[in-house]
């Protein structure tokens, strides 16, 4: 049974850690780490879990949970898990970092965009890219896992096989991102009450969003060139969920049938990934609750654009379903084991 | 393997057996019926189950069906299961009706109130009333289940010890429920469109409700004495959910803990009845997906009443779940297999 | 023109006075007061009134505000208005109060229920309930006006020709209230974000909210009799609007329409009452926006009992609206000057 | 006073003209059509009309009803006011069309989106394109106009001076859209019901909605080259309001000063076009209710893109509210007449 310690497992991504793990065969949480919830029953900040999680909250003292877990999620803010970690953690436990400090090869981008000093930049070479579908070799050796953002997951994901093969010119790719409100976190902010929220919609992070950078960097290994998009994420009347929509000029001339071929070159094996039927757009409530992300697209003859969609369970697929798919890898286990989520509907 | 049979497979109750029986380890559905959808992909009417489940629709041919499946769940419109049932069938297959036909063991109240004629009223003292906690050891035997309706679920469980004991005024019993937009079916009608629910709330069935003699007849059984209760039903603009807030004056004398013994001698061992702490209201949210129904109660001195409120998933423990409970039963399995459901949050 | 100053114009109620005074054709805002965001623009705040209103937030200097307008809104939490009102300000200003200090007559009640020592107690006999189709006359000579609480207003004027007739048991008056979340404030609360009341419902409060003793003393002034009820608020998942479901026993044989006789005998001249015709219940939706409050009833013969309903938008008849309303009478205005809302659909 | 028929008075477009004219002090309602509910009382299908409108509905005769009022809206399916329209009608009446029969000139264009024959297109030419900040001069003096869409109407001015003053390549111009529910109309669908549209979001129409060669033409009347642009619109779970997200690459250097001024020179003195503050995104909530436009840019210097993005309410900028804005033009009556409408938050 792997022993798995969660820091931050108070926030919604957290939550679903344990909602998630509660299904896993061969893992138990046995650390809840909260800072804010110190010694207070779990099930009394989440009552969904009354009955099922008797623990209290446990401070974040990564140096003690080191010695007595086999893997750490770090579900905390930007800048925590570079300011903890060092050589004798990663020693001792494995860590799948669910936030953004790992994420970036090149230093100096993650702090010009986050605004934070790197505190271990020593360990940012070694950090593998948690996006299973892609890099899932290097996943399966790694002791150090940093899990891809939501947007990223998504955005990446739903046109990546197209940068693979080149039929975009990636100068034109347009990421029009439309997320739930899970992803802002559990903070007490006016901008997420509910009425602030509720038959609303609005863009933000307009030209500044902090996945864009996440996205261009591995979007450019894919392609082989360096890469610039516009990313608009969006905030949306829902709880989960997130769409993308996302614009390319078609550098040759392909019909569906080609582009199909290459998405199922890519993802034809894939557990999570649905490729769907011709003209069927991805709709967010498909895949709430599930590890799945759901593609599609549609080429525009008249503007010589293909439009690509991708929708995911931004707390699931864009956080701690894709944790739990890498910490399987890490550990050897089923890729879907505890991940066997059917979509809830309505 | 249990072959399972659905007849009203592409209503909101039957696509959440769907969902369920996907992780039910015993239990196959072999059978998705859909009048509506014949000879449709399953998953083109329910883009969740894409991938999932590969099945095409067949027609409501109730007698092929017996020959082929262990157990029927019909999840039809009420009228339907009467109008097709018979010996023949009953003797081939267990059948679980998630209709209100064999609810009511009082024919004429159930032609009253449902403005129907009962087409087999001989099946209504063999069928079991399906609410699992109360009628256990009946069900374990039955043939046919009348699976209780979601109001009637919660509404009763909420109040069920207290009726039992005694200790409220059956007289003064009076039901305020609330109920997200799922259980009034994927009919295409004007009510029920998104803008017409979204930011509105009203109460509907006002001293009229076809669920009022159902909760009727069970707390009677409970009581010892004949009951007559106002229930009035709210349509809420959430997609999930029922809560019940039940009003009783007190016979006697009772303290906190009083009460409180009296829910855990009945409740202290339901894995899916949850009495939460004092103080701490039941909220629709913390049970959402899952099979449990979360109850508590205040005392009120000043009026000398007692407050109960229950919640349930109407959709899993108002239907799906609860027929899966019962088919549980009646087959010998763990009461809890393929209901070891972890409630989603947010 | 009459000069009005708000203060706490930037909470839900503040802000709601400003959007509907914005449309009084003898009336303007001269002083936007706000504690939090003193010197920011108004429109910063609140975008909607962008190009709208102009000025800046000022503190809440009550004295110097009493020199400058006519009349003064206190949209403050409880207690404020309380502890800076003096002899002085009322000799130079009117005083509208939406908050509840003068609301309850019995200091001792109020003391009670809000755990709040009354700092200005000598100023509670004074103070006109401004429940304005009940006290409309009293309101008119008024200095100061202790503006009723949502909930209560709701749930008063659906009750009170039944009450005031005597044709209902008071001591079986139970009110099972819905409310939008606006009126939980614009503070930053957790319970309060979007994801936390999104497709969820509870109770709060229960047996112990504070508009329970305002609804009792109203209540009884108008039954003659000393009046507990259970008031049982529940949180809803819309911005706007409260429903209120309220049961009684008959203490007489009356039909459907002696109470219609009734509520029209005190309703039917009332502009901002509408009843409604028979068997239509009231939809908070139908009201949203207006100062409006729908009412309707219906006798169930099984258990002699009345259930009545009523719905207002909590901002407008709920308080800014009925706030101006009550201006408008204290000012000799036409009463619904400003309030021509028409309800906005869907 | 203006006398005013409505033909499609029951949908929610037709619905939301009703509510504005009952504020307009010039115009009054004196026909109700509608095909679905004549002789019903109209304020039996909208109860928010409840003893404002006594009126019931009345058949969409045009002949009869263009010899009783002075302008007649028509908010009918699309083909309707082609297959009714004639000369006789219009020497009697103005027409204001909220339909897209005369919103686009090439009648080819017409025909292939919309795969209706044009059973008028007599009248293409001399109909004017309503969007009032564009085409005021002329919208005075026609009897035909043809009302925009309400996404076109959002796109084209979000994106109009930029156009207009050839700052951006319009062959990059990308329309990401999102719309409240409202814009699907009150048809009974299953995909607008409140359970498949709440917590979830799609693309819709992708490369084949209606409204882009309504777009296109406009954008390329005031760009002076053919444009052709990918559109996609989004469904949101909100009811009402409409964002516009838009992209382009830009043919000049131009720094924010610049473009702000150039969106000045266009609409600074435009009282239904807010040009928000540097940084401050539109949100549709800000807008609700009202007849603004919220209009703002971001301009991304790394990829030399100008995203810009409007928000308005679908169902009052447009549509209704445009449509009186026409109706105000085209009689020489005050612009903003009707439509001094303060958008309500929350």
């Amino acid at each position: 049974m792997i022993k798995v310690g969660i820091i931050g497992a108070t926030g919604y991504a957290g939550g679903e850690l344990v909602r998630l793990l509660q299904g896993h065969k061969e893992a138990e949480v046995v650390w809840y780490g909260s800072r804010s919830y110190i010694d207070k029953q779990y099930a009394d900040v989440y009552q969904n879990m009354f009955q099922i999680v008797e623990d209290r909250c446990l401070d974040d003292n990564i140096a003690e949970l080191a010695e007595q877990v086999d893997v750490i999620f770090t579900a905390t803010p930007q800048g925590f898990c570079a300011s903890v970690l060092n050589e004798e953690i990663l020693s001792k436990t494995k860590v799948i970092d669910l936030s953004a400090d790992y994420r970036i090869k090149d230093v100096a981008v993650y702090e010009k965009w986050y605004e934070i000093k790197h505190k271990s930049p020593q360990f940012i070479e070694e950090a593998v890219y948690g996006l299973c579908e892609v890099n899932r070799e290097q996943i399966k050796g790694a002791r150090l896992v940093a899990n891809p953002g939501c947007y990223t997951t998504c955005s990446i994901l739903t046109a990546y096989p197209l940068a693979k093969e080149g039929i975009i010119d990636m100068n034109t790719l347009i990421v029009d991102a439309k997320s739930g409100t899970s992803g802002a976190g559990r903070g007490a902010k006016i901008p997420n009450l509910y009425c602030e929220v509720n038959e609303n919609i609005k863009a933000y992070g307009v030209a500044s969003h902090r996945h864009t950078p996440e996205i261009e960097e591995q979007l450019g290994y894919a392609s082989g060139e360096k890469v610039l998009i516009n990313f608009t994420p969006h905030l949306i009347p829902m709880n989960r969920g997130i769409l993308a929509t996302e614009y390319a000029s078609l550098k040759k001339d392909v019909a569906y049938a080609d582009v199909k071929a290459i998405y199922q070159k890519y993802y034809g094996n894939e557990t999570f990934i649905r490729m769907l039927k011709e003209d069927v757009c991805p709709e967010t409530k498909w895949v709430e609750g599930s590890n799945y992300v759901d593609i599609n697209f549609k080429i525009d003859a008249r503007t010589n654009r293909i439009i690509m969609m991708g929708a995911i369970d931004n707390l699931v697929k864009g956080a701690a379903g894709q944790a739990v798919q890498n910490m399987n890898l890490m550990f050897g286990l089923p890729e879907d084991e505890g991940l066997k989520l059917v979509p809830m509907f309505p």
